[in-house]
């Protein structure tokens, strides 16, 4: 091959208006395409056997995405590296983690759900009971319902915040199961009921009231995430699923399901998981994620390198359905334009979406907004502030920012527009 | 709790036809429980502190799928174990292998794409400037064009053999990469071209001929698989994918694409990739996979425990675009009745599909056709052979079979149709 024949690339317009990321390559690449053919080339992946087949695969040794440890205690959390990740799909040995007493260790031949309550045939169902119904798969995004809540108030407004350790509370997965509507006709629900307690069997029993409209509709008894069996972080052998509902009523480790003709108002639902208001109520109850979007790139701590087009890269995802719109503002919300979202468009599941930004070497603040298929628009933060208050941490779905210097480093820029 | 009020599972059925499975509590299993209220209850997992979180996951220890490894040869493969997964999704520790030469050792640092040919601007691309680009992330089946072909003949057909060894080069991932025709615009394919040369960077340096209108239409440079990067032996830092033809075409460790005016007939598409045809001719550039489907259950080893009602599984897929209709037969084929497919049917993408059978003791002969958006019919093993022959092992993607035993005992059942 004659090397003198390979252009330097250059900075080329395309007649799409897609231009094309430059970057010249120095006279230290060119003394190392030379270097491949001295005897160091040997090193050349081409030149030698490469490993054998494996029963299991494993990352490169560069490639070794982390979730973001918060700490060690009993009830603790663990975020997935959003800016490390393509697509939709999370690798459910990244998928994010909460827990309020570790994760148990349960033999799944020893498992068994309880079925009870105002129901005409209390049943006590074993897994092998439950993977002889029929199932589906569908991708759902998961969020925590505190995610991007606690990392940040109007009184302490960090910079330096990474997406994972801000929105890393958000995973999406193909997740299979029986439909609960299934199995609730078997034993019979009676007339007069409209709640179910569920009750997970980790050591924290934790225990969240579900309506039972919700429970007939799209919930989920599922023991499938990305076509194998679920993790043990995610609810190893079962966990509920209620489709774009907040995570913690997806009860994991799912032991017993009590029909009920009320909210039990436990623990799990009163001294926590209900968001307070402006003037001093609460809200209870608020199962449902609102339009969301996070840009996971440009994100603390990247730095664009130089000027020219960029592919500004982020998640939507909405439980009321389908998101509709995302629109990219990067003058601080003055103006937007559409962003392109990736099609197929799923319903409660995550959408990638992108837009090309020419960066012009001067100070941008960068944000997304989603518009989803009710006609919700995701707030500004004051939008939701003022409504809800910046003293909870739970469902702060606003607009997120990133702000990029002049030096195109990149630091959390919320602050900017509070 | 009064355990005295739970019912004892049994056979019930519903308005809905779906019929529930009932596997009666055994006596051992009523002392078991009351077991969990005397001093070995303590293992009782919600008694006691569970495991922290973590920065990578790992599976439950009783549920450890593997790839099934044929030899340790240099060229070797192995198969995803279709029997133990899910819904669609392949994962990527899980997703099967081909190789030639084993699986380079490469540092996406040092990688480099040489573009060249008949182009404006021969050009060499590094891992940075290629994700600069836009990207787009589909999800897509791949599968070998040798999958289930090798392991049976009209002279050899074994009745024990899995899913996994007959079919298990089939995987399915979404996969994520910068469309080819972008960066063809970049390097200016000049009039005249209509072939492209693929060149791996592995010890085979596994070459394939493409048409240039499949690398102009949906072809990708990809870089990622399910969210996170490829996986070395998918082809980590880069691959070519060609959706829905033979996995072998979409060139994994790319280094090299060279524009052509013809097919360069490298030694990987003549020495093999070329289907015999009854009379001695041969077929070549036999790109896409054309529709099929398998029962992934019942198979082999599995037996049917009782009678009653089952969901027969399995998956289909078409390299021409969608699945539109699945067919499974119980009686080798006399009679047919729609299998549900499961929503969304992506293209190009694999599809699974259920059917709930009543089994009522009897020997059955359970088979599976699907019919894609062209009109195609998966054939069955004589309409294939006919036109095929069944000395190749090459494109077999006639509909497969399995022998369900008075015992329940689950077979290989293509020996009673030859």
């Amino acid at each position: 091959m004659d090397r003198s024949k390979l252009s330097r690339r250059t900075w080329l317009a395309t007649t799409s208006g897609v231009i094309a990321a430059g970057l010249l390559r120095t006279q230290a690449d060119a003394v190392r395409l030379e270097a491949q053919e001295t005897p160091e080339g040997l090193r050349d992946p081409s030149k030698v056997p490469g490993r054998p087949t494996s029963e299991v695969g494993a990352r490169a040794p560069g490639e070794q995405p982390r979730r973001l440890v918060r700490n060690q205690n009993l009830s603790s959390s663990s975020r997935t590296p959003l800016q490390d990740l393509n697509g939709t799909i999370t690798p459910a040995d990244l998928h994010f983690e909460r827990h309020h007493a570790g994760v148990p260790d349960i033999v799944a031949e020893d498992h068994e759900l309880l079925i009870h309550g105002i129901v005409d045939r209390p049943m006590v169902f074993r897994m092998a009971d439950l993977k002889r119904y029929p199932c589906v798969s569908q991708t759902y995004f998961l969020e925590c319902s505190g995610n991007g809540g606690g990392a940040y108030s109007r009184d302490r407004m960090p910079t330096d915040i990474t997406v994972q350790a801000l929105d890393g509370l958000l995973s999406t997965s193909e997740w299979t199961g029986v439909p609960l509507s299934w199995v609730l006709r078997e034993v019979g629900v009676r007339p007069g009921a409209s709640w179910m307690l569920a009750e997970g069997g980790d050591a924290a029993l934790m225990s969240r009231s579900v309506p039972l409209d919700k429970a007939m509709d799209d919930a989920l008894l599922a023991y499938g995430q990305n076509g194998e069996a679920i993790r043990p972080e995610q609810g190893y052998p079962l966990r509920l699923f209620l489709p774009g509902w907040e995570g913690n009523i997806s009860v994991k480790w799912l032991r017993r399901l009590e029909i009920t003709d009320r909210p039990t108002m436990t623990r799990d639902e009163t001294s926590k998981y209900t968001d307070p208001l402006r003037g001093g109520a609460a809200r209870q109850f608020s199962f449902v994620m609102d339009a969301k979007s996070v840009i996971t790139f440009p994100s603390y701590p990247y730095a664009l390198p130089d000027r020219g087009w960029w592919e500004i890269k982020g998640l939507a995802w909405t439980g009321r359905g389908r998101i509709t719109r995302i629109e990219v503002s990067t003058d601080g919300g003055r103006s937007w334009a559409d962003a392109q979202l990736q099609r197929p468009v799923l319903s409660k599941s995550t959408v990638r979406f992108r837009h090309l930004w020419e960066w012009n070497g001067g100070e941008a603040l960068v944000l997304s907004r989603a518009t989803d298929e009710t006609g919700y628009i995701q707030p500004t933060v004051h939008e939701l502030w003022d409504v809800r208050g910046e003293r909870t941490s739970y469902h702060q779905n606003h607009q997120r920012a990133w702000k990029v210097a002049s030096t195109g480093e990149v630091t959390f820029g919320l602050g900017d527009l509070v």
